[in-house]
């Protein structure tokens, strides 16, 4: 089986996985290390705080062959500081991102900009004589409908914190 | 000089420090590998895509020790696929995180809840008999001004993503 997700036998997938881990130092490379050593790529990943003070939860966006994700969610059960780790590719979950972009938008374009604004329930964080710096929230579908229909003003800056996605009741 | 960022001599501060990188595996493993090395935790993490196909940025939260953190910058900027490191701890900047949490939701409660959602802007990403999921984005202060007022609620489960921070012009 070829370790680079390429493998013809196997069937490709966007994954979403999310480990529940002690919040020591050696976890997150550890666990960033379990994919690169299979020459995986993580799409997106957002490590932070949880409701237990000393536990953080990472939630791992990446594309893989079937099998070999298999064999990395064992692992990654596995590693010390590791409490929990979940799929949530198949299941029924929110998810939730934020976007910040910076765009070109000279006072003429100004009014459509906020009329999409609107639309998406967008923020304007910040404004200049020639960018308007915009913040938006939701599901990553939206967020690139979203970004899909402000490109076309120029996006100078653009940043994404990736999802975090929690399961339904 | 100790290297847990315990030194009596140097003073532990809160960094924001923004990693631009080639998208390319291992490079995750590298940059969170300087930081453990250290003894280091990282507190957030956001990593995700850019303006630029292949480009990602990567928004760490780590507190430390001031000159540690300078040798962390300077290690960072010599390794492969790292593209530019950004200090943003002292600099004008726009910083945006979003928090997903789960309440315990009885009827009776949800009045009280919606308020707060009004206030500071929050969705409603679910509800089911006894719980209400909540979604808010923001700066990370008025994020933790929210949770603290949400808490007596009850939170069944609660993650953030992580802020994303971008200089203003």
């Amino acid at each position: 089986m070829a370790a680079n997700g390429r493998n013809e036998n196997g069937s490709i997938h966007q994954y979403i996985i999310s480990v529940k881990v002690e919040n020591r130092f050696g976890v997150l490379a550890r666990v960033a290390g379990l994919f690169s050593a299979r020459g995986y790529n993580i799409d997106s990943l957002a490590v932070s705080a949880t409701e237990d003070d000393g536990i953080s939860v990472m939630t791992i966006v990446v594309k893989g062959d079937d099998r070999v994700i298999e064999q990395v969610k064992k692992q990654l059960n596995k590693l010390i500081d590791v409490i929990k780790v979940t799929d949530h590719t198949e299941s029924a979950t929110v998810q939730q991102e934020t976007v910040l972009v910076k765009l070109n938008a000279i006072p003429k374009n100004r009014a459509e900009i906020y009329q999409l604004c609107e639309f998406f329930s967008a923020d304007i964080a910040g404004i200049s004589p020639k960018t308007i710096t915009l913040s938006a929230k939701g599901d990553p579908d939206k967020l690139d409908n979203f970004i899909e229909l402000i490109k076309p003003y120029g996006i100078r800056e653009l940043m994404r914190t990736g999802r975090i996605s929690m399961l339904k009741e």
